[in-house]
C-alpha cells in the first residue's frame, strides 16, 4: 500500500536511518500529549467495559457528542475506513476530493462504485452515500454544518449515509458536526493520534445514531481498543486546558512554518495547523532536493506542482527545512 | 457482549473494586513478558513497514511458520475472527465445541449457517469450513496434525477453510500447525497477549497461505498494530529463552492449582497449563462462594457442574483461593 508518508520508503529510494531524517510527512502533532504512566494492568489484562466506558465519556465530551448520538471506539480510524463500507447499504459513493487516499480503495474492495466529486454542491443523483474529510486533507477546505446537513438530508432519502472524516478537526472544535447526527444519517469519524501526536497509538471513534453504533460495535467485536489507548485517550480528552493551548501553539508554529515556505518560493494555499499546503513551481525537484538532505515531506501524484508539510517540532528543525529548501545540490 | 469474564460485571453483582478482586477468569498468563522501555517514537509515529516486518520476522521465528506460508498482525486475534467469516467462501461452518463463544456469532453474523460438533470426526457433509480451538478452550482437547490435515483435505475439495484458533498453543510449540498452511486451506490464528501476559496489548496474527494472507491484510488495512505492540510484539517473540522458562514455570502452578482444586473436592478433567477446567458437583453453588469473596472465575452456561480457574499470580493469590474454596458462608 503506498501512502507516501512512510519513511521506510524514504530510507529505501534516499538511504540514511530513520534517526538521520527530518520526517513532516506526515500531520501527526509533534508535541504528544504528556500522558503519564500507563498502569501495569492496562498493558496485562484485557479491556474492562468500564474502562471502555471511561474513554467513552471523555469522547463525548472532546467531541461535543449530544445526548441521542451514539460512538463507538476503534483501534485507529483506519479500522473504521476498513468495516464502514461493508455495513453501508448498497449503492455507490461519492467522494469529495482530492482527499485521503484510503477512503476510495476501502469503499470499491466492498463492492461500491466510487465517484470522485471536487465539491458538495456537485452531488450526483446516482450517489448513495458521501465521503468527505473535513476539513479537507491536505488543502484544508473546510464545509460547514449547513451544508453538511443539506447533503445528509438529500442522502436520507436514497437510504445512504454521510461519512464526515474529521481527522483533523481538533484544531477548531467548532468544525465538529456531532450535532448533525441526531437527525440526519452522518457518521463521523475523528482520530486520536493527529491532534495529540500519538498516531502509534492507534485509537479512532465513529459517532453516529445509537443503531449504526451498534451495528459498527458489533463488527469491531470486544476489546478492539488496546489498555494503553484506553488510559491515554480518556486521559487526554479529558484535558481541556491542553486542548485549548496546543490550538493556539500549532497556530503559531504553522505561521511560523508558512514564512520558511514562502521564503523559499512557495504558495502556501491551505491545509490546517497541523500541516501547510504548498505550490512551488519546482515542488518536484524541491521533493528530490529535500529527500537528498534527509527531509521527508509528502507529494501527490494529482498535483504535480503541490507539497505538504507537517510542522517541525522545534527551532533546529524549521532551520534544517530552511537550509534543506535554501540548498541545492 | 457476554464474555463471563469482564469483573466489571462481577462488580456490578458482588461488589467491590478492581482491586479488591483476585480475576482467575481469563487465561492470560499472571507472569507479563518483562518488555522494558517503549520508545517515544513508537507511540508518536504511525508504524512503518518496517517496524511492521521486524514484528513479522519474530513471529515466524516463535510459531515456526515455514517459508511459503505467509503471516499478517492484527490489533489482537478477535480482530481477525471479526473479518475471517466475510472473506471466507459461502456455506456453513462446522465449529468444535463446546469451545469459545466468539466464533459462532462471528460467523452468523457474516451470513454463514453454524453446525455445532462435538469432535472433528464428525464433520457433516453440507459443511464448508471448519473452526477449531487447539489446544481447546476450556478443556484443553488436543487435535495432533494428521487429523487436521485429513479435515483440510475434505475441506480444500468443498473450497472452504479449517481455522485453527491457536490462542492457548504457546504451551506447546509442537502443536502449532503453520506447517500445514503450505499445500492445505488452514488458517491459523496465534494470540500475543495469552503467554505472553499482555492482553492489554492486543496483538494478533493469521498465519495462511500467501493470497489467503494477502486478503486478509487488505481488509485490516493500514497501521492495523500500534507502535508498542509492533516492539514488544519482536522482542518476546524473538526471546526464546524466557519463552522456555515461562512454559515449565507455568506446568509447576498448574500442578499447584491443581492440588489446591483437587482438595476442595474438584476434579480437574482438563485444560492447558494457562487454565484449568474443572468439574465440581457444585460448582455452581462454588461460583458465588467464591464471587462473595471477590475471587473471581469462569462458569459455563453449558455445563452446570464445571468452573475453569486461571493461574494465581503467587503463594499469597493461590492461599486466597484455597481459603475462599473452603469457606461456606
Amino acid at each position: 500500500m503506498k501512502h507516501g508518508g512512510d519513511l521506510t520508503e524514504a530510507m529505501a529510494r534516499y538511504g540514511g536511518e530513520a534517526a538521520d531524517w527530518l520526517d513532516l510527512s506526515t500531520g501527526i502533532n509533534p508535541w504528544a500529549y504528556p500522558f503519564g504512566d500507563i498502569a501495569d494492568a492496562a498493558w496485562r489484562r484485557l479491556p474492562s467495559q468500564a474502562d471502555g466506558q471511561a474513554l467513552l465519556a471523555a469522547a463525548r465530551h472532546a467531541y461535543r457528542v449530544p445526548d441521542g448520538v451514539d460512538l463507538v471506539a476503534a483501534p485507529g480510524t483506519q479500522a473504521l475506513i476498513q468495516w464502514l463500507p461493508h455495513l453501508a447499504a448498497n449503492g455507490p459513493v461519492a467522494i469529495v476530493g482530492p482527499t485521503y487516499n484510503e477512503h476510495a480503495p476501502a469503499w470499491q474492495n466492498a463492492g461500491h462504485e466510487v465517484i470522485a466529486i471536487s465539491d458538495l454542491a456537485a452531488l450526483p443523483d446516482e450517489a448513495v452515500h458521501v465521503v468527505i474529510v473535513n476539513p479537507n486533507n491536505p488543502d484544508g477546505r473546510i464545509a460547514d454544518h449547513a451544508t453538511l446537513a443539506a447533503v445528509a438530508a438529500k442522502l436520507h432519502q436514497r437510504g445512504g449515509w454521510l461519512l464526515v472524516d474529521e481527522a483533523f478537526a481538533d484544531v477548531d472544535p467548532a468544525i465538529g458536526a456531532a450535532v448533525l447526527c441526531e437527525k440526519l444519517p452522518v457518521v463521523i469519524l475523528r482520530s486520536f493520534g493527529k491532534f495529540y501526536g500519538l498516531g502509534g497509538l492507534r485509537l479512532g471513534f465513529a459517532i453516529a445514531a445509537p443503531e449504526t453504533i451498534k451495528r459498527i460495535a458489533a463488527v469491531l467485536g470486544a476489546w478492539a481498543v488496546s489498555g494503553p489507548a484506553l488510559q491515554v485517550g480518556a486521559r487526554a480528552l479529558g484535558d481541556d486546558a491542553w486542548g485549548e493551548h496546543m490550538r493556539a501553539q500549532l497556530i503559531e508554529h504553522a505561521t511560523r512554518l508558512d514564512f520558511i515556505l514562502t521564503q523559499a518560493g512557495g504558495k502556501v494555499i491551505g491545509g490546517t495547523s497541523l500541516f501547510r499546503f504548498v505550490r512551488h513551481p519546482d515542488a518536484r525537484y524541491l521533493h528530490v532536493q529535500l529527500a537528498r538532505q534527509r527531509v521527508w515531506v509528502r507529494k501527490f501524484d494529482w498535483a504535480s506542482d503541490h507539497l505538504r508539510f507537517g510542522l517541525p517540532a522545534n527551532d533546529a528543525a524549521l532551520g534544517r527545512l530552511a537550509d534543506a529548501l535554501s540548498t541545492h545540490d
